[in-house]
């Protein structure tokens, strides 16, 4: 997507050092807009697991960039495969609860182990991790266009009033390598000219919405409105929104919906009012391993001291505040599970479906067939 | 309640002069404790307006002393009552959702108009005054005695294992003259040697949950732990909360309740998993009068830039920081409503109720006969 009217990707090679990957540090946000340099597996491991990078699918591609880099620094005189399952490792450890993390590694060992040297080694891995960034842009773009068709019969019913899209956390651009799950349909709808506008709730403790999503929003010029997540439940109730469109860090085969905290709560305002709940789930996202959410994901638990310091510009510089008293205890569960119940489709690559089993097993039955029963 | 172990109120008449009403300036909270000298309605309607003072209760004790303080002011040439009333209209419109405001407005005007002198009024007014606070405080310790029961209920089903509660806002001795409404029953509870513990949602905007309830109940050695307002559904499904129990600003006699942005969306999720969800309701903030609160009650919408601003303590100094791009537009509805069927009970000064009707006319035969059937 955009910024100040150039192109930008969430991750890339260096374009004169085949030996460094560049992110943009989505630390400093919207306020700095900063490129970093990762010259290791161990700078991707903390680049990753303190959030420079976030986002599923994107946590997923710079992991595969993280293992490429392995094969970059690995020293003549090791193991190869060896080291290379000690990055594997080390990646995986970063973050519990995506599942394209765990995807996107596999697919990389696949590649980069076995081979003859360890120059094979490289290119295989750089063929790959560019791979994996290509077939996240492409999915994200064929997600773009199903979901479009929702927005499209949104805006026909309302004759083409604005149509009201709330969305949490960012699954953004920003939450991929571009277009974004959630936010493609969203960019396109505004691209083919629909009259869109998107609520974005804040998403504490991170407020990767009001930070990220906002940001790139506005980047791209889509009209939206930023509100606490306490105000979600009224403007449902209020029929300020007319469709809930989110992302997920890990989709499970019967449908539940492993996401940002917070999401669940509007899931419930939003089954209470009649308002469709989508979730973009690209497969990546998707765990055909699991079926019960709620006793086998790990929800990653972060450091409360998140919750009590806020993060924002204090005469142009990045600073935090603490809100509560400092003796205060804080709990940070990063993330909460949405019952399939309340999620009224799943937009993937390769269509909508419901979310259930046998609406996921339609569109992906070479997966279902193979995993689980 | 105790603040470093000596007992506040949150306002009072000047203890040497009285023309002046002393209030906790609660915007410096938890960082700094500032006691306000307000000399005048007009000062105490701008400490109303910007939330030097704020709960349903306090608004309506802070108005009525913004009464008496007209009473202390009206210089000798006015046609007295005539002052009144329009120091009744200044403050009636400081913030339109709360009911308490109007009930503690009219309680005044009925003590203070009509008077034979200035030093009458006066009296009059200042009698009815410390009388609102007073029977606030004896409100509050009743529905903290009704309150305990449900408490101690719940202990004993646990075998007396931690009882965990939600709150939400501030309900707390902060909102009210003292003891607070939703956590009247948290405090008897503790002095009762039960072992409880708050779970305090941050309640954003305005972080009255981290900011104030926090901090008052950190001050009065009650176990809590900070979440953010995202985390409560994720609680409740891993059931780590027994009983949500919040405050209400306006009651209708349906037994819908207006409440802090972000109430209807706790109400959901307790409902969703079975706990038990009661409103600390004082007849005071009931509104004998409305029954539709969807379209009867204004939600006030307040100035999107307290959403973008964050205020936290930074070196010792109480800052804001920007969140959020600056150009991104920002909504902020304070209140919310949580339709009856939601709420397990209401408290009241009176006993607990079923929140409809029938259950509050139980309790309340006389206004509910008086006003609307």
């Amino acid at each position: 997507m955009k910024i100040k009217g150039k192109h930008y990707k969430t991750i890339w090679l260096h374009p004169e050092n085949e030996n460094i990957v560049q992110i943009i540090d989505q630390r400093w946000l919207p306020h700095k807009f900063v490129v970093a340099d990762i010259r290791s597996v161990d700078e991707m491991c903390v680049a990753i697991k303190d959030m420079w990078v976030r986002g599923a699918p994107l946590i997923g591609a710079a992991a595969a960039w993280g293992i490429y880099l392995s094969a970059v620094e690995v020293p003549a005189s090791c193991a190869r495969d060896f080291f290379f399952e000690e990055s594997y490792g080390k990646l995986l450890k970063t973050r519990p609860t995506a599942v394209n993390l765990k995807w996107a590694l596999d697919e990389m060992l696949k590649s980069i182990t076995g081979n003859d040297s360890i120059i094979e080694s490289k290119w295989y891995a750089k063929k790959r991790a560019e791979w994996i960034c290509e077939d996240d842009v492409k999915c994200n773009t064929l997600i773009g266009e199903h979901g479009l068709k929702i927005i499209e019969e949104i805006a026909a019913k309302k004759n083409n009033a604005t149509v009201n899209i709330l969305t949490h956390c960012n699954a953004g651009w920003l939450a991929t390598v571009d277009r974004g799950t959630a936010t493609a349909p969203i960019y396109l709808a505004k691209e083919k000219g629909i009259d869109i506008h998107v609520y974005v709730s804040e998403t504490r403790p991170r407020n990767q919405g009001a930070q990220l999503t906002a940001w790139e929003l506005l980047e791209n010029e889509v009209p939206h409105t930023l509100i606490v997540d306490n105000a979600a439940g009224h403007l449902m109730q209020h029929k300020m929104i007319d469709m809930v469109l989110v992302g997920t860090d890990r989709t499970v085969v019967t449908g539940d919906v492993v996401n940002k905290i917070g999401t669940y709560l509007k899931a419930l305002a939003a089954f209470d009012n009649n308002i469709p709940f989508y979730v973009a789930a690209p497969s990546s996202s998707i765990d055909w391993n699991i079926r019960d959410a709620f006793n086998d994901i790990p929800i990653e638990e972060r450091n409360g001291e998140e919750v009590k310091y806020v993060q924002g510009l204090l005469e142009d510089k990045i600073r935090s505040v603490l809100i509560s008293p400092k003796e205060t205890p804080a709990s940070n569960f990063a993330f909460d599970i949405t019952p399939a119940k309340y999620v009224t489709g799943l937009i993937t690559e390769r269509g909508i479906c419901m979310a259930n089993e046998a609406g996921i097993k339609e569109l992906f039955p070479e997966k279902i067939n193979k995993n689980i029963i």
